[in-house]
């Protein structure tokens, strides 16, 4: 076998030609959407007028084990893709461990994150369509960013809705979308019935992510030609997002690396339920073994302190109902620096999955994460997403355990992207004014307690 | 011969093992450095009290013609390089055009920028030598982020000066710095004497490059154990970035294709000059034959109005003199946001290889130049920083010129880095407030006027 590079570099002509849905190896189903009106479980037509119509047949579908990937979407993944597994060398030199270490790292495309693998794939179908254009939501501006580059690429209209603290203290994210075409609404807006419906509740309001969707939401169903579109959670994000776990596998079965743990950082579930389809898949299939952690941040903590129900996805209670560890959709995250992981729920594939024990999950704080950036970035040369930094400091803290042990494991975790927007939260944390805020149990109780009853 | 794939990858055992130096190729040699005070030539041990003494030796060097990479920076390259060349198939479809361009793409590392190749080398033997750490100056940022860097791996301290506008219009570049752990100051400062005296002269000046070059000399040498760096200019710069045109001529070879064009953007000529290196090796030995382009801003025109004559490198006038294409010592360059191309000189190698006409020179405008490089952005998915887009701006006329001829030229251009940390200048563009100032004919008359007389 071959010496080990600093980078695994797959050929254009190894990147997946098809999506794994890994729903096809559960014997458990997710639990389907529910109409939040009637309670039933929505079938793929009910959801066109929502989502285009080759997405929400994505979304229900549970059964169909690969997707093909249109050749245009193939096209666009060249250039950036297949993302290159790295071998943290100078990290395991720092720490002196006998681990290895390896990350998926998604940073390298101008959106800066994973969230392009889906971006792409929900713009192609919109243009297939024959759509004007989309609406979406968004927090930290990922999701935001990918996703006016994708629809700046196809041509398509992008409608933006930022929330509003965001949109004021990221002024660069910002800037980013507009220059890819996409237009940003501050958030709540007046543009919508519910935005100024919460605008004139919550006078001075500094928006949410939950109310942002129910804008976007709104915006795409009362246009003409217009669909609505979102970066995580969903069945059909997952399913795109399982091109990070194939091209993982692909990597290190070309070097004949057999992985022991594979961590990645969870807020609504894209990146992790993507980097470990495979993976999950072998597992459920009984033909391997993984250790699988899911690592959130302690203020926003879904999984390991939420509760396995159906929820709102939403404030305004326009979505359907999800069933998925949550806090509650009204739980309000303390102003945690990591906007990817600050989402209330889950995806319904991975709490599924969660359930089922197949993975487990563990919560950081803050500070810690950024301890950990900080010492990746310093010897690997990569400045990390806070988000992706939950995975390093999980991955960090099992290699130390191994300097312990000896234990040689392999160690491999998601890095979905880069830090270039996120230099307020590095401020603070080099300033040393960083909060470590952990919500109370009386809290989620009290937020729970507002989960429909079915 | 293999389809060419959107992005060739190099492996890891292609990395140039040596820098290859033109100066030993070219018949008439660079001119060397003069000492301000006596106008005489400096040999390397002159300059041992500014640089490191490997880096001095370096300078001086007009004869050895490869330099061997030491195993430790190659390690280091190996983090990131060897970089992408990349076919910009979308961009040739968006323009129609037959022409095939390529580009190589030196974005991709945290520092954003081609500035970390020399920045390693520089910190590397700065550690051989023994020192405690280095200081150095920083406009635009994109240095001083990749020397952090840089000197944290090899655990060095950093003393940067950031001109004083740069640091407070550009926070998030001194974050970065900060979080590498490099101490920012903004410059002038009242640190040092020049500093002191120029704050006195002028007070509430907003800083320039020139005063934070004397700054960060005087820091160095009046501190036990210190030196200075520079990232661009120098002889040593070039003969490190050469690591950029070894590798595009190998990726070129690799598939058997012979550049027409070769474009790239030049300030102080660090991008340019390593870029080009090999090719003009070729055409200095009479191997090939290839159109060179430098590419500067109309706001900044060293080559292509200023003089070839012995100027000030600094506003202290600290430093060497060099023979260089100048606008003056005392030219104030408008704000034009491409900061890393405001210097108002010429790296002596590129000043002579232009004027023997082995390369040419233009110049552009600054919104000519944003409106190539969102037309970019669009199709190929990078957000490129505003240097690189002066030569993605001469790309497209060229292969739209193509278009009209109907030649399938091979067009190679560079780009040397991300926008990440220049939305200030999208939004001005986004905004439609962006000016194109171009400096008077008698301004740069002025300006030359006091350059020294020699």
């Amino acid at each position: 076998m071959a010496e080990i590079p600093y980078k695994i570099y797959l050929s254009e002509s190894e990147i997946p030609s098809a999506w794994y849905n890994v729903r096809a190896d559960m014997k458990q189903k997710p639990a389907p959407l529910l109409n939040p009106g009637t309670g039933e479980a929505l079938k793929a037509s009910d959801l066109y007028p929502i989502f285009c119509e080759e997405l929400s047949n994505q979304e229900v579908d549970n059964d169909t084990k690969w997707f093909d990937i249109p050749g245009e979407i193939l096209d666009f993944y060249k250039m950036y893709r297949p993302s290159p597994l790295v071998r943290a060398y100078c990290l395991e030199k720092e720490l002196g461990t006998p681990a290895h270490i390896y990350y998926k790292f998604e940073g390298n495309n101008t959106s800066g994150s994973h969230k392009l693998n889906s971006a792409i794939a929900q713009a192609y179908y919109a243009k297939k369509q024959g759509l004007k254009g989309v609406t979406t939501e968004t927090g930290a501006g990922q999701w935001g960013t990918a996703l006016s580059m994708a629809t700046a690429y196809f041509g398509l209209d992008c409608q933006v809705y930022m929330v509003k603290v965001s949109y004021e203290q990221k002024p660069f994210r910002r800037e980013v979308m507009r220059t890819y075409g996409a237009s940003v609404t501050p958030s709540p807006s007046m543009n919508t019935n519910i935005g100024r419906k919460i605008n004139e509740e919550f006078p001075g309001t500094n928006g949410s992510l939950g109310c942002a969707i129910s804008e976007a939401v709104e915006a795409a169903t009362t246009q003409e030609g217009y669909r609505y579109v979102l970066g995580s959670v969903l069945n059909q994000v997952l399913l795109h997002q399982s091109v990070i776990g194939l091209e993982t596998k692909a990597a290190l079965d070309k070097y004949g690396i057999k992985a022991d743990m594979i961590i990645g950082c969870a807020g609504g579930g894209s990146n992790l339920g993507g980097l470990i389809s495979p993976f999950a898949g072998e597992m459920l299939r009984g033909e391997a073994k993984y250790d699988i952690i899911a690592v959130e941040p302690a203020s926003c903590p879904s999984l390991t302190r939420g509760s396995y129900v159906y929820d709102f996805c939403d404030t305004g209670k326009v979505c359907p109902l999800a069933k998925m560890y949550t806090l509650g959709s009204g739980f309000m995250p303390a102003a945690n620096h990591a906007g990817g992981l600050r989402y209330h729920g889950m995806s319904s594939i991975v709490s599924e999955l969660y359930d089922e024990g197949l993975i487990r999950a563990t919560s950081v704080k803050q500070t810690d994460v950024f301890d950990a950036a900080v010492k990746f970035a310093r010897v690997e040369g990569i400045l990390p997403a806070p988000e992706s930094s939950h995975a390093i400091k999980v991955a960090i803290d099992e290699a130390l355990k191994c300097k312990e042990t000896g234990e040689a494991k392999n160690i491999v975790f998601g890095l979905t992207g880069t830090g270039y927007f996120d230099l307020v939260a590095y401020e603070k944390y080099n300033d040393k004014v960083m909060d470590d805020y952990i919500p109370t149990d009386d809290e989620i109780a009290k937020s729970l307690a507002n989960c429909p009853k079915i």
